[in-house]
């Protein structure tokens, strides 16, 4: 009987546990027993998981040698569950940090957020750069000034659309999108420009949603080919309201990995989303088409949902920024559930400003925007924003920061090395321990969250109608015990305290965003998918934090590898620390944005050739420098 | 596989439940599958059970038969879980309360609480009454003008424990008590009343501690043989800090139904503690020993744990008041963690009064005393009182009221109109839906988190050292799957919900406490434990409410059945009004206290012999009236 297992780790009190960077914590390597699988080997093992007993027999020996057993489904601790990752509400003794009053609406949040970047300009605008996408404030100032229209940025966008779907191309930027909705949006916003009365800096910006977020007049597939029947979408998601009242142009649903269960933005119904920088590598996932879109130019911004780094990671391969907010920053009310506690809606950009923007845009502070009991009043956002800041102190984790490729590690101590030397901001060496066992226990919480979820549905899904990677999870997410879920939700718990314990001594933890940068998609994994444990806990590897403790994060680019792929840095912040969070990738962008890459497919919707510079790869021919004919 | 179940319910939106009286959603009557057991069957039940693969086949066939399957495991639903029962502030608006200020030490809160009942001598000694145990202030008032001193009082209650615990009594009230401790408690208060310094009006005051709680110097048994040695007891639980720092004598721990896993109170390591009023009856449980001790008159408050009805039922049983606070009103710290999402410390007492004066001390206002995420900031209990109280509505779900015996009907219904006539408060006929499903998804919560929390010992645990019904009832909790235990917190959510509906048109919940009143010990359940579903169900009916939404609910005496067994009245507040809610208990004692009847086994331990009036059963032989000889 379950109840009897006694192989599980003993952990220690947690006073006893040394951060120092001399502690005998030992780092744990991410364990993952399980073989690489494409094609007919996918078919024949999800068949033998599924069958009664003997998957279960398989289940059990898989979890026993990736340690879930050992750390946590028989560990002993003496921690009681936490299952939501909420703080008290503490003063964070922020500097320049400015408390946003909770009765704002989006429309003046939005404002408020404008004011906190005075040397926005000369930041951007006038820093030396060879490449950089449109923002907003770009969007914005074309439209104000008659330069062009949101209707000309409208059809040039549909047709890019419409030719980069096709050969050779193929990019499966979205699930869906309806060119007279995306016209009549755009339409409506070229006549308040004309009016003078423009909603906000967000009227007529291009914004993607992923399809795991309700937007009119699209159902919401979670990249399936049956949620959407049974699950109708009836109305605009809370956070898609926000941008809609902002004067967005919402341009569709972007790809997505099927019900964001695996890290390769690989859709075997909807085609995989590649990679602007070399369209034969994977985006990442699961918020592979918003990344994929934003890292293109088709729009400054895109919305994500991130529930085991599924904005960072594609915004790091991708080379854009992602930006995660704190657990319960922005509503969850439209959104697919997933799971239910360790996602949260994101936003990818092409820049910290514009995710900060948006950010305000989407961010809650309104009692009724929240459900009841998972996000209690007293936690409600307070959005925050900062000015200038000094005396930054940013803990990093040796053993944990190098385990990724050298390349990834090089060009990330630079970016530190730069931070050190330009803002004198110190970074503290820090032992953090447990790391493997809380990345299992949050695998076990959103698998079992999301298994709990589509439970929901189960009669009226088919399993011939699943991917096959989407069949082998929720297989596997369906065998955990309540008592599995509890001990994940009791490791929460400590890590809860672990951080806390961490965060007194810095300012914000700093790593990789990823271990690996974008590797090549194969083509039985376009047709099947893949399982690639080892890329996957690798892509995975510095995320997770986040999401478990619902910790806010942001990936910032720093620079690429050999073949031109982008790398990321992550900044992972205190509870409610989003605006200094912010402030510092603001910090790093301004320092790396000069030397930025053009993807290998790259279009520029407003039409200035202003985006100079050379592309990623000597050698490699840009396909296409400017978006096609637009006069449809 | 379980993810493509189909059998389950498909709950309608909330906003199509119909809650008035002529609501046509139907009231499921306990569904309970399964033989009574005792003996030798339950040894082979037990084995069955245990037994890999065919104890699952089982367990299945028990779970569908009994509408786990349908009503939670398989159910579907749109809510999402909600954890913890705890609710955003709301200013209740109540009428004559104060709310306390969350920096006063218990010694205050105290002071607070007593000033909260002017009327108090009033009410209670100037009423007609035939039989009344003494209270706190007569304790006081005792030891105040030298009547009696704390010694005096100690040395009768070892008296009286040792004598009742021997045959023909057999009492079995502790599980450990020390009199070395207790004399030395005793020594030092009476010292303090000789000095004239007293340190509250619980200076002196027996008090017993249920053996779930920590109390130094006893070790924590939760009713077994073999927590304590694995997890010792190092501190007093927060809560008996708080009594302890009021001058109060812990004089023990008490029994309790093994790991809390029953309602029966037959203990297999530390025998059958039984009703004071019938002592071949049971006294309820799982806080058997701290009922029956108030109940015989060996203390006038006594502390317990009431994770599904633990204090409410025995209480009922033996005829005192039971008071449940609202999740997170007192700390868990150093109480059993035998779940955590449920439970919560309650006060055992003779009066209403005392059951508030010791909540008042117990209640924890402050953050230290909580755990983290547990129990949010803005949660914190906000202690109020109350001096007068009018137009209270009370709202009352007939076919549910009236799903008890007949005796026990009528007895509340003749209550009911005692408040009506006296106070005019209304009975607002009410249809609560889903009754079942929530006691079914109360079951899943408590049997998972015990199950999960015990795990973190089970190396240590020889299933030879638990008794059979705790044996089965640990399989049957090890059993749940994580989809399992998260639709159940899905189905609390929505009940959350479903109550908030019915807490806009009143003010209170009436409910009998239990559907029957004590009931025959047998032979072989006092050696081998009893599995008695049928009677467990009755005895729970109406409690797991206050558990599984986090409710405050308290239990007053308001008569006996035939056979003198007492029988209780619920009342059910809601969140954050208990202050309201012993108004209304103080209100039904009040017109009820005039005809309670004296226990077949009480003490007298101040020596008065002024606790008139004729016992329980006519033609039943008092075993004792007064207390042997203290001169030991």
């Amino acid at each position: 009987m379950v109840l009897f297992k006694d192989d599980g780790m003993v952990y220690k009190p947690l006073e006893e546990l040394d951060f120092s960077p001399s502690s005998n914590e030992t780092y744990i390597k991410s364990h993952v027993k399980a073989p690489r699988m494409a094609g007919i080997t996918i078919k024949i093992f999800t068949w033998l998981l599924e069958i009664m007993g003997f998957g279960s027999s398989v289940l059990y020996i898989l979890k026993r040698d990736n340690l879930i057993h050992k750390l946590v489904s028989f560990a002993k601790l003496k921690e009681p569950p936490a299952f939501v990752p909420s703080y008290p509400w503490e003063d964070l003794n922020e500097q320049e940090v400015k408390s946003i009053r909770p009765d704002l609406s989006p429309l003046q949040q939005v404002e408020e957020a404008i004011d906190c970047f005075p040397s926005w300009e000369r930041a951007i605008l006038n820093s030396e750069y060879s490449f950089r996408r449109w923002t907003i404030q770009d969007y914005s100032r074309s439209y104000t000034s008659g330069e062009t229209t949101p209707l000309t940025v409208a059809k040039r966008l549909l047709a890019v659309i419409q030719e980069s779907s096709m050969p050779p191309l193929r990019m499966a930027f979205f699930i869906n999108y309806n060119a007279e909705d995306i016209l009549k949006q755009a339409t409506e916003s070229t006549l308040r420009y004309q009016n003078g009365k423009p909603l906000s800096i967000l009227d007529g910006i291009p914004i993607a949603v992923k399809d795991e977020i309700d937007c009119l007049p699209y159902p919401t597939t979670g990249g399936t080919k049956w949620l959407h029947k049974i699950r109708p979408c009836i109305e605009d998601a809370c956070c898609v309201k926000h941008l809609r009242s902002c004067g967005a142009i919402l341009i569709g649903k972007s790809n997505m990995h099927e019900l964001g269960v695996g890290t390769s933005g690989i859709n075997p119904h909807y085609g995989a989303a590649r990679n602007p920088y070399d369209i034969n590598k994977i985006s990442g996932g699961s918020s592979s088409g918003s990344a994929t879109l934003v890292s293109a130019g088709l729009c400054p911004v895109a919305l994500g949902v991130d529930g085991g780094g599924s904005v960072r990671m594609p915004a790091a391969l991708c080379g854009v920024v992602g930006f995660k907010p704190g657990f319960g920053r922005v509503s969850h009310s439209g959104v697919l559930p997933l799971n239910y506690t360790v996602g949260m809606v994101g936003v990818l950009a092409a820049t910290v400003e514009d995710a900060f923007i948006v950010y305000a845009a989407i961010s809650s502070n309104s009692p009724s925007d929240h459900p009841v009991s998972l996000q209690p009043k007293v936690d409600f956002p307070l959005l925050k924003f900062t000015n200038s800041i000094s005396n930054i102190k940013m803990a990093k984790y040796g053993e944990w920061f190098d385990d990724c490729k050298d390349e990834i590690k090089n060009c990330c101590y630079d970016a530190l090395d730069l931070l050190s030397k330009t803002y004198g901001w110190r970074t503290v060496e820090t032992t953090i321990p447990e790391i493997e066992a809380m990345r299992l226990a949050h695998y076990i919480t959103i698998g079992c969250e999301c298994n709990a979820s589509l439970n929901s549905h189960s009669e009226k899904i088919k399993r011939s109608e699943l991917g096959w990677d989407a069949r082998v999870a929720l297989t596997v997410y369906a065998s955990f015990s309540s008592g599995e879920y509890l001990n994940a939700q009791r490791v929460r718990n400590r890590h809860m305290q672990i951080y806390a314990k961490i965060f007194k001594s810095a300012d914000v933890i700093v790593t990789p965003t990823t271990g690996v940068t974008a590797y090549p998609i194969t083509k039985t994994a376009v047709k099947y998918g893949e399982f690639d444990y080892h890329n996957g806990a690798a892509l995975v590897r510095y995320q997770i934090l986040g999401n478990f403790l619902g910790l806010p994060a942001v990936t910032v680019p720093v620079g690429y590898d050999k073949f031109g792929m982008p790398i990321g840095l992550q900044f992972i912040g205190k509870p409610r620390s989003e605006a200094t969070l912010i402030h510092i990738a603001f910090a790093m962008q301004s320092l790396c944005i000069s030397s930025y890459r053009k993807p290998q497919v790259f279009y520029d919707l407003l039409g200035k050739d202003a985006l100079r510079g050379p592309t990623v790869m000597e050698g490699h021919q840009n396909m296409l420098m400017m978006p096609p004919s637009t006069t449809h």
